[in-house]
């Protein structure tokens, strides 16, 4: 059993999630930015790559006050459970979503993690080791299941949704398409890692949306 | 003076136009297969880079009978002219571009461009240099008003788009997203060269198609 694993995110028409530079770019439209908002309260866990975290350095927090007080009516935290996937656990331990906001953190990491990083992260998320040389994404949505998170967010980056694509644990990508181009070879991509050859992940659209800026686009698994 | 500057091309719902190993893969599906043949048949010129010469060895006609009859009817050849942009002459006489097919051929190049490569390419096709380096687009686009090309369907590839869009010559991008993921942060893109860091060229949607393999998506210079 896992949960279900939505991949969420913005790009440029030409499907790029950042430009060169790596650094945070606004994408998404306001309109699209309430519509993560709502979709972050809806989930029982974010999940996000060390490459996110150092790049973007985000909070991964509820925005809206009336959504988290929502969550706080039905019993929850204010914002869901943060996952970070990081093998060889280099997050700073001054990073945002390590700080900002009420809720658990749970960082995944292999048995190559330093133990004197283990302890110090300690202080402000449960560690879990699953996989020797990189994290093994199976065992983690295992683990997360039995943490009863039933439905969870993926915001990123490129590298850690191409690995669930390869394990075949996404069910669906929803994704924002806004009317720019960022181009350029080395930009972030939507799905980055080594790539498929063959037997690509085929999706169905299920839903469209158009806005001023761009269009949304749901892909569910086919 | 410039011809209307129309890039089609299909890609995987992350942007991918081919995976990784660069080989030609097929996107596109059967109806939009047709389509792009329509719109092949409906320009005075198509245009490629020398990278998907390279990899690809398209021929670049228009595949069916009747568009090309209907060409004929009209006093044209039956393909448009093919456009090869190609800096330091790389193409090889053999290429498909350069034999298959009726029509003419025109290869833009550079003063750079080695001579006796130009006189054996002179059997084949039209060439002109524009530019020191690197092709002059602009110049190469007032080349072609000059030969009564009002509109040129670019095919790709990403670099040759790129070039187009920093000097500002795109007027409209046409992208079929096909319903697979390929990944790989080193697999093309729409749009690939050094990109854009700011000032990112602005779209406005102008269409939307569905089919059961993904969506048409037409992007009109804003």
């Amino acid at each position: 059993m896992k949960p279900y694993v939505l991949v969420n995110t913005a790009m440029s028409l030409d499907g790029k999630i950042s430009t060169s530079l790596r650094r945070q770019t606004r994408i998404s439209s306001e309109w699209d930015r309430r519509r993560v908002d709502f979709l972050r309260a809806s989930c029982d866990a974010i999940m996000v790559g060390i490459g996110t975290v150092l790049s973007d350095n985000p909070s991964l927090t509820v925005k809206s006050e009336e959504l988290r007080r929502k969550r706080r009516d039905e019993g929850k935290e204010e914002n869901p459970l943060r996952v970070i996937v990081d093998s060889s656990l280099r997050i700073p331990k001054n990073a945002e979503v390590l700080h900002k906001g009420e809720g658990k953190r749970l960082i995944f990491s292999t048995f190559r993690a330093p133990e004197e990083r283990i302890k110090e992260l300690q202080n402000f998320a449960e560690v879990v080791l699953v996989g020797e040389e990189r994290v093994n994404l199976k065992e983690a949505m295992k683990e997360l299941h039995k943490r009863e998170v039933k439905r969870i967010l993926v915001e990123g980056g490129g590298t850690l949704i191409f690995s669930l694509l390869k394990e075949g644990l996404v069910d669906e990508i929803c994704v924002y398409i806004k009317n720019i181009v960022i181009g350029g070879e080395r930009a972030p991509t939507l799905v980055d890692g080594e790539g498929f050859i063959e037997n690509f992940p085929e999706f169905h659209l299920s839903s469209l949306l158009t806005d001023e800026n761009g269009v949304l686009l749901r892909w569910k698994r086919r």
